[in-house]
């Protein structure tokens, strides 16, 4: 059952991951708070998800990796955001360049880089930002690339062994795709990560200066077009989201519910004895579980329908990847606007004390402020809409 | 996929609805607006369905029926109320009575009314309202009762072969739970059913006077406790109404997608060339879509959920029932809002052209308007937040 | 005090509107239902209005009218949409027919046009429709015009003496504004309105085969450019469609009241003991409410703009009329959103037994949502959010 | 005009402000962000707000104050809520401390801290908090109390010169209520304020120790029952609130119309060339506009119905109070949802790169979170719903 008490992904006996999960998110909680205050990079807690195993997830079974079904890594994703947002997101994204590798590379890569992953690990960082187009790749004539400028937005750099990277082009006005360690020369991770929520992805800045892809390093030339199931890589992404914010607002509701029933007191004119009889309060916490069991029940389907079309592997035909993406769109679009609002209410909920900054309730909606501003509900929405109104499936893009 | 222009359940290849589904369907949109202004006993269309074997849906084949599970089933009646509230209420009604006997009779009586309808067939009336006690239960010594007095809401009573029906024991303060044929001497079916929306789902006033039930015909005796098998009953009924209100989301947005791109014109200063391209209707479109698909996501997965429970048969928990009844609650509640919300926007989307009389684009509001009205949504909720806040499940009760 | 119970405009002291107001808004509400249902035109209710001195309102006192401001008509027409929609239109487009010859006409047209309507008294009807542009109007060179052609949504031509029109100069490709009485040879009133809502405002379509139109009855000719002072016409006419939505609002609140006070039982799981108590209930009277209230607040304020700025006749700027349209699309939106979610949520308050059709509590949401089909919402909330946005005031259009 | 962009109260000439109101603003918001991260006591600011004349808005010209209308006293507040919430609230509390002695006051005690507020002038703290009833006043036998105990949320206690104080009387069971000086002997404001929003509101706890308040500086004693006049103390305290939140509602609309139209890029599927011409991004505005011009609407006619009950002294009648104390309600609860939307839906104007920490762009929704958990929405709306269902006029209590 969809219980947010006893949620699913907390190491279910079929699960892949370890039974350390529960003891992870409690120590995660623990110091959550905190950490979000303090901002910055969460060296330890990261090792910590190192070691339950997590790194692997979506590594295939062949390279030594668990190679859990999306369906199960969104659980775990989910799972980690009631607690933690930020170290939710960073695993997430871990997932994703990892997937990045599994769907972009030749065997060759896919053996070097998912195998190195599960021997190691490796955490891997993001320098994918598609809507900043500053970091300039010039092919080498030896089929490497130099890159050199800018790239904003990098989750998951900062304490990572590898990272994804995508250049601009000039020759084709297209991008590029590739591996690099983090430690190669002329890259430099700018700590300069300091946004109101999310605090702790690491999501800084990173400059290139005359940094050498090599051609095997490449997974992707401009050159080529993407088929559909490459193109899953932007869903899988998306999904992570979308679980993201439905873990916020289920944590959220469960941080409501423990504050609630353990300390505030029934107000002076409801004529009940206890708070949690009192008629408003308890349409409140239906309204809040309501909008995180729909906004669940939604991840939940366009997980299954990830998990369908990622075994189709480059059988997937266009029309079907875009059905996912329909799928995608319309559970992140309740998933947000779950996270926001669910996240607003715990403070009805729990009232004026809970204010009080150490207990840092607010991280729940700063977090969710924060992470649904990656693109614009607005144009999501829109897509829907679309399809709702002339049957037009969602394009490929950068989003969707 | 969930596209509401290709829907489920419109006969798919493992259905086991006969291929003339489409056919009925059409043939009763056909005549929807005129039979909504009309009102009354729709005795055309009933033979139809009929003749199209939907009256056995609920029926295990070892007695001849189509031994559908719920979760067909109910795409079936959601499909038919894309195009027909009132129809799709008659059909589910019928199949609830079914289920009825079928979960309360004894094998003589499972015999005896299950194979009855499926060989006749027969179309089964209610007369079980429980919230009017108004009819008496008497019992007679011999096992059986005799009835007098008068249900309301008695739906699908008229025009029905047999029925269900619950009268009040005054020795025990309790109900009873009886079949008997609709033509039994005493029992007057009333021609009273007039409301603003629903209109032929034939759901007026009985009256018993000194009706005679047989022991053979008593389902259930007022001096027994029902195991939580009997109570599924009830999340049978609401699941019912759960898809008719999905059902008629899912028509509204039909006929506002139909209408809205052959006639509605561009508005004068919108700038755009085709009303389909205008940004505001797309965004509607989009959220009808949303409330319709996150409806129709809670629904199914609360069928999936009621026929596991209903496979368990006497084996089944309380405790599992009761996280059906929490999931048929909360699909029930996003349903509710989708069927309100999506037909109100039908006209946003259509204009005021819509608005002509003979169109009867309005049914949908009111159709949706008079079932939700069933049992307050408040309650409901507070099921939900009960579940939500205390963690306490959702008690047996004649609506969940 | 907004109380809705002892609404303003019910003849207070100060009001020109005769004391048998009272009398005439319970004579409208007997009958409403059941002419609800008939649809057609309302002499006898007409008659009425006329007798209640209510057809002068809007006549200045120097012509023998009441000279009212424009915050007392409104009340007026409030009143009367509490318990009749339809006929409150009649009454708003009278006034707004007279105000368009006071603004519209020269001294001789204005002396001839609004002392006969004080006289008669004249109804007036409207056949202005400005997206309806069939209707041709051919110079005949003395100064006239002949009209050809025909007009939809001509809202209370049916029984009327007199009519405004607005003809297409193929000429100058604008349009012209005139007055002809409504048995004009050549004039045909069709008795074709049959909407969802709204049935007894007399919309139908009106023909005009070769009309004659002299040239002391133009008020305006399309060579000219209206002055902001003649565009207010336009705002009058909004603030007419504003006070109605308001209207509806307050009487679906006191129908659902009264109903819910006298006949609704409290839910039988609900632990109290009259239905007023239930802590559900009352909030959703609450918010029932504070739509209404909200919605009427703006409405006031808008009506005090139109005032300020109907008193500076041709002194009247154009950016001071652009605030007053500004303040009227406000309120506008918000009347439009009060009446439909206030009128939905009134069955919510009265139940499953409020739906029987005699009743005919839907009319309220019916009559609400025939009437905010008139121009649709989002470009009326596109002008506030210009406006918000980046300063930019409403142009004057056809319907702001 | 209600433009947010020239808001009202910024010294328009009729104003009893001075004209350096704009200067004052503009230092406010120059800092507000740095001194929300901050937190502490604004000692700067608050002798700013002195300087300006400020702190005698409520005393009556007399005794050498301003005697501003309520009207415009809220005017104030809100231009200053726009800039920094807490500073808003320090005056607000400064004006209802000079209110309560001009409605609780005997004459000796109106001439002595009502002048000397003007000829100081002197910051009043407020240690008044009915929730908080651990402080105790024994009565000393001559007039006076002595105080010991505790007291929660006394907003502007830091840096005042005098203090309101409530103290629960042991032998009567009811409240009395004084004035001290801050520096008398025994008290100690302790620096405890840390919440997530409202962070220079000085809203700490004040411990009182064997401190003595001499007779005539008892405002009420516990035995006498406050008059309807008196009680409107708590209206103005509401009211201080509402427009606190209509202010942050304000203002939050305002920065967002600032940096959007600065830094905000049109989205790169938008199909526009500004931000500014985004249809999603117009509606948006117009929405965050139409919350709070209703709010702002229902807030000044509350304003205006507060002053006509004040210019009414000790003629006011308890019915009438009454009244006001709805029409407060109502203006609240529109204000407290606008400035929690509006500050929502800044994030959604201004895009990712707006959550940098230093914008600090989230402390309207923080500001506005903390302040609308004063008292439960939920009572305040059963408040309404009592008396749109039944009737009945909130009674007078803690918070109405």
């Amino acid at each position: 059952m969809n219980d947010p008490r006893t949620p699913a992904g907390l190491a279910p006996a079929s699960s892949p991951v370890s039974g350390d999960l529960a003891a992870l998110l409690g120590a995660l909680r623990a110091t959550a708070a905190e950490r979000d205050r303090e901002g910055g990079h969460a060296a330890q807690e990261k090792q910590w998800i190192a070691e339950a195993g997590l790194l692997t997830l979506a590594v295939p079974t062949e390279f030594g990796g668990k190679g859990a079904p999306w369906l199960q890594i969104y659980e775990v994703i989910r799972a980690i955001a009631r607690v933690d947002g930020a170290l939710a997101h960073l695993l997430g994204f871990q997932c994703l360049q990892v997937a990045s590798v599994n769907v972009w590379g030749n065997d060759a890569q896919r053996a070097r880089y998912l195998k190195g992953t599960a021997d190691a690990p490796w955490w891997w960082g993001n320098a994918v930002n598609p809507l900043d187009t500053r970091l300039i790749a010039t092919a080498t004539g030896d089929g490497g690339y130099r890159l050199d400028g800018k790239k904003g937005f990098c989750s998951g750099t900062r304490g990572s062994q590898m990272m994804t990277v995508s250049g601009h082009d000039p020759a084709t006005g297209k991008p590029i795709f590739a591996v690099v360690p983090t430690t190669r020369e002329g890259i430099t991770v700018h700590e300069d990560w300091n946004p109101i929520g999310q605090r702790q992805t690491d999501s800084g800045s990173v400059s290139f200066d005359n940094v050498r892809v090599a051609a095997e390093e490449v997974l992707h030339r401009s050159e080529n077009l993407p088929t559909p199931f490459a193109t899953l890589r932007t869903l899988v992404s998306q999904l992570v989201l979308t679980n993201l914010f439905v873990g916020i607002a289920e944590g959220a509701l469960e941080e409501a519910r423990r504050y609630m029933t353990q300390y505030v007191r029934p107000w002076n004119t409801s004529g009940v004895e206890k708070a949690t009889d009192d008629p408003y309060q308890i349409q409140r916490f239906g309204e809040m579980r309501l909008k995180a069991v729909s906004a669940e029940a939604l991840a939940t389907r366009a997980a299954q329908a990830l998990d369908t079309a990622w075994s189709k592997g480059a059988e997937l035909g266009a029309e079907e990847r875009a059905h996912v993406a329909l799928a995608v769109s319309e559970a992140k679009i309740l998933a947000h606007r779950a996270a926001l609002d669910v996240s607003e209410a715990l403070f009805d909920a729990c009232g004026a004390r809970s204010t009080d900054a150490p207990l840092a309730f607010d991280r729940f909606w700063r977090n969710a402020r924060v992470h649904t501003l990656h693109d614009p509900l607005d144009y999501r929405v829109r897509d829907v809409g679309r399809f709702a109104l002339s049957g037009t499936l969602p394009e490929v893009s950068l989003y969707t």
